[in-house]
C-alpha cells in the first residue's frame, strides 16, 4: 500500500468521557516513556542470548536469578531480594530420538520428550504403534494397547478463534496421555504437539503421572511427522524405536526474584506484577516467558523514569518454576499468608510478547466491572476486552489463598503456539513494538489499580 | 505458560443482543468454513513462490494476471474477465549501489532506488552528503545544497501506536524529498527508510516529481546505515557514490482481474471487494498485497462452498498498478461511471495479512454508525473498531467518482513496516491463521452489507 494514514477512533456508543483526563494524560506519558526509551527489547536480547534456556534447577536458571536481581536493582527498585523455595529438578539427559520403521525404511521422527517424563533407558523402547484420536478411542482399543507405543493424534481445533481454547481442549493428551496408556499396558506414548503451526517443530511441556500407575516415557511429535505417521498407519503397521533420557534429580533450591517500590500511602498493601523466569529447554524462552520478565522490569524502569510514586507498595516478581511445578507462585502466596500481607491485586504477563488485546481476570463481578470501566483509557493502546474466568498461573495461589483479585495480560493469540515450548521460541520471533505495547498496557493498568483500588 | 485456557467475552455495557441471531450463526459458518478449509495460505504460497514480485509492466505482473483469472474461475465465479487499463512501466534496471567514503575507508550502504526515480547514469553520482532532519532544516541549509547529495533523516515517531500514523507523518520525505532538494541544486537524495524495524533492509516505494523542477535520483537507506551515516556526519564529511538505473519505459497495457457472483435480487447493484495484484520488486509482495489478493479469492471460495447467494452482485477485483500509479483503481471507477453502475459498497484489503482489529471507512456518519452497530457480531473474530476518514487506495476513485461508501480492513499495524516494500516481504513472514482471520472478517462484513445495505 502506498496511501497515507488512517486514524482509528473507538466509537462506542456508550463511551465514558475520559478525554484529556488526568488519567489519560498519565497513561500517555507512560506510553511515550516506554515507546521512546524502553529497555524491554534489549533486556530480552540479553536474557535470551546471554543466558538462554533456564529450566528449574539448570545452570541457566541460576544465572537468570542473578541477572534478574541485578536488572531490578538497576531499574530502580527500593529493595530487591531472592525468596527461597524448593524446586523440582528434571533433566532431559540427552537427545530425544524416535526412529520409525516403515516398510523396512528407517525414518527419523522429530520428537522431544515431555517435561517430567521418565526416560526409555539407553536401549530405548521398540514397539508397534497404535494410533488413537481421543481418550474415547483409547477405551475402544483398550485390549490392543498392551506392549505398544500409543500415538495420541488429537488435533487443535482451528475454529477456536482464541488459540488458547484449542490448547485447553487438546492439552489433556499431553498431561494425562501417558498414565491413561499405562493403565492398559502401553509402553510409551507419542503425543501430537500442542500447536497448529505450519512447521514440524515438536513442543514439549509438562505431563502429570497418575502415581498409582506405572510411569511410562512420553514424547511430543512435530505436526508434519504426526500427519506422516497417521497416513502410514492407515495402511500398514509401524514400529518405532524411542530413546529418551529424562529423569528427576532430587528437589533443589531456587528463588523468586523480587523487587519493590515502596508505597507512599499504603506501604503495607501490595500490588504484584510478574512473569516467570524459568523456561523450557529447547530454546531461549523468548515469548514464554522472557516477554513477561522484561515487561515486569520495564514497568519498574518506566515508573522510576517518570518519577511515579505509587500509593501501594508494588512488587515486581520474577517467579521460579512455573513450567513444571509452580513452586515459585505457591511459595510467594504462602509467605504472603504467613506474614498476613494484604494483597490488593496481582497481574501476570505470561502469554507472549504479542500485540495486546485485553486481560483475563479472576475476581468478583464488581471488580471486573470496575476494570472494564477503564477500557476507554486503554483502548488506544490495544486493550478492548477484559474477561472473567482467568488470571495468570503464578498469581493463582494468591487468589486461592488470599482471595486476591488477579489478572493476566492477553495479547493476540494467533502466533503463540507457533513458538510455545519449541526450539524456535527465540528472540528473533519477538517484535520490538509488540513487546513494548505489552509493557505500556501493564503499566497503565497497575497505575489505575494503584490509584483507584479494586 | 502451562495453564489451561482463557475464554474471552466482550463485556460492553451496552452490547446489542445479537446472540444466536441468524447473522451470528451465518458468520460462525463463514468463520468455520475459512478456518477449516481455507485456500488462502496455499494460494499465497503459490502467488509468492511461483510468481513472486509483480511490478506493473513486469513479466511477473502478467503471470499474476493469468494466475488471478484462473484462481477466480476455479473458486467459482459466475463470470471472470480482464479489464484493460494503461499502466506505467518503471524498471529498476539493475542493482542499486551506494558506497560511502568515510575517512578513506569505503563502506557499502544498503540502499534501494525509490520507485519512479530516474537513475544516476552508469558513472553514478559522487558528492558530499548534507544531512537534514526535516524540510524545515533543508530551508535553513538551502545555500549549501547545490552539488550535494541530500540525506533526509526523518524518523518514524514511535509514540504513534498505530504505525500508519508514523508512516503518514514521514512519507512526505520519500514522496517529495527529491524535488525539494532539486529546487536548491541537490544532485540526488538518500531517504531514511519508512520503517522503525530493527533490521537494515531498505524500503522502496514511489516518489512523485514536481515536473517544474529537475528530476534527480532518489534511494531509500536501511535504518542501521542511516544511523551510521548520521553518526559519522556529526564529526566529518562523507562522500557517497550512488549508482542506480531506474527509468520509465513507455506506458503499457495491464489489466484489473475481475470475478463476479451475480446477485439474486439486485444483479445490477455492485459490492466490490479487492486487493492489488502488483507489488514492489525487492521480494514477493506477500503482505503487500498478496494478502489482500488471497483474501479476495478466499471470500469467493467460502461463499461458494457455503452455497451463499448474495442479493447484490459481488465483484472480486484484483487491481492493477496500485503501487506506482493507481491506474487500475481509476479505470475500474471510470468504467463504473461510464456504464452508470450502482456501487453499494467497496472494501479493500491492503494493510497486510496480520490479525484483524477493525476497518477504516469513508462514507457518511450514518453509514459509519450502521457499520459500527455490527461490531458485536464481529468482535469475536477480532474486529472492535471501525473508524471514519479511511478506505483503501484502489477503491478511493469509486468514492470520488460515484460517492460509493468504501472501507479497508485494518489489521494490527505493529509489524507492517518491518516488511513493507522490502526484500523480506515474503511468504514466510505471513502467519496462516492471521491471514485466514482477515478473510473471515472481510467475508462477514460483505455478508452484512449485502443483507442490510448501507
Amino acid at each position: 500500500m502506498r496511501k497515507l494514514f488512517i486514524i482509528f477512533f473507538a466509537f462506542f456508543s456508550c463511551t465514558v468521557s475520559f478525554a484529556q483526563s488526568e488519567d489519560s494524560i498519565m497513561i500517555r506519558r507512560i506510553a511515550d516513556e516506554i515507546l521512546l526509551h524502553s529497555k524491554a527489547y534489549d533486556n530480552l536480547h540479553d536474557l535470551t542470548k546471554n543466558i538462554g534456556g533456564r529450566l528449574s534447577g539448570s545452570p541457566g536458571f541460576y544465572n537468570a536469578e542473578q541477572w534478574g536481581l541485578k536488572a531490578l536493582q538497576q531499574s530502580g527498585a527500593d529493595k530487591a531480594w531472592l525468596q527461597e523455595c524448593k524446586i523440582p529438578h528434571w533433566v532431559r539427559g540427552g537427545k530425544d530420538e524416535a526412529t520409525a520403521n516403515i516398510a523396512s525404511q528407517k525414518k527419523n521422527l522429530d520428537v522431544i520428550a515431555l517435561g517430567n517424563s521418565v526416560g526409555t533407558g539407553p536401549k530405548g523402547i521398540s514397539a508397534n504403534v497404535v494410533e488413537v484420536r481421543s481418550f474415547e478411542e483409547l477405551e475402544t482399543k483398550r485390549d490392543s494397547i498392551k506392549g505398544k507405543i500409543i500415538f495420541y493424534n488429537y488435533k487443535f481445533n482451528p475454529t477456536f478463534v482464541n488459540v488458547f481454547q484449542a490448547y485447553g481442549d487438546a492439552v489433556r493428551y499431553r498431561g494425562a496421555g501417558a498414565s491413561q496408556a499405562a493403565k492398559y499396558g502401553g509402553l510409551a506414548v507419542i503425543v501430537r504437539s500442542m500447536s497448529e503451526s505450519t512447521d514440524n517443530n515438536p513442543h514439549t511441556g509438562s505431563l502429570q503421572y497418575d502415581t498409582t500407575l506405572p510411569k511410562i516415557p512420553a514424547v511430543a511429535i512435530g505436526l508434519k511427522d504426526a500427519d506422516l505417521l497417521d497416513s502410514v498407519l492407515r495402511h500398514k503397521s509401524v514400529n518405532v524405536l524411542l530413546k529418551t533420557n529424562g529423569h528427576f534429580l532430587p528437589d533443589t533450591i531456587g528463588h523468586n526474584v523480587i523487587g519493590e517500590l515502596t508505597g507512599t500511602e499504603f506501604p503495607g498493601e501490595y500490588i504484584t506484577i510478574g512473569g516467570h523466569l524459568d523456561s523450557w529447554d529447547p530454546a531461549e524462552g523468548a515469548h514464554d516467558d522472557g516477554a513477561g520478565i522484561v515487561h515486569t522490569i520495564e514497568v519498574l524502569r518506566a515508573f522510576k523514569a517518570l518519577g511515579f510514586k505509587p500509593k501501594h507498595t508494588i512488587r515486581f516478581v520474577l517467579f521460579a518454576n512455573e513450567e513444571n511445578g509452580l513452586r515459585g507462585g505457591i511459595k510467594y502466596a504462602e509467605e504472603a499468608k504467613t506474614k498476613n500481607e494484604k494483597h490488593v491485586f496481582a497481574l501476570e504477563s505470561d502469554a507472549g510478547g504479542f500485540s495486546p488485546r485485553g486481560y483475563s481476570f479472576g475476581g468478583s463481578a464488581e471488580q471486573l466491572e470496575k476494570l472494564q470501566s477503564w477500557i476507554p483509557l486503554l483502548i488506544w493502546y490495544g486493550v478492548y476486552q477484559i474477561a472473567g474466568g482467568g488470571g495468570g498461573a503464578d498469581v493463582s495461589p494468591l487468589r486461592a489463598n488470599l482471595k486476591t483479585p488477579v489478572a493476566e495480560l492477553a495479547p493476540d493469540t494467533q502466533r503463540y503456539f507457533d513458538y510455545h515450548h519449541t526450539r524456535n521460541d527465540v528472540f528473533e520471533n519477538v517484535n520490538k513494538r509488540e513487546l513494548e505495547l505489552g509493557a505500556v498496557n501493564v503499566a497503565a493498568l497497575i497505575y489505575l489499580v494503584d490509584k483507584y483500588g479494586l
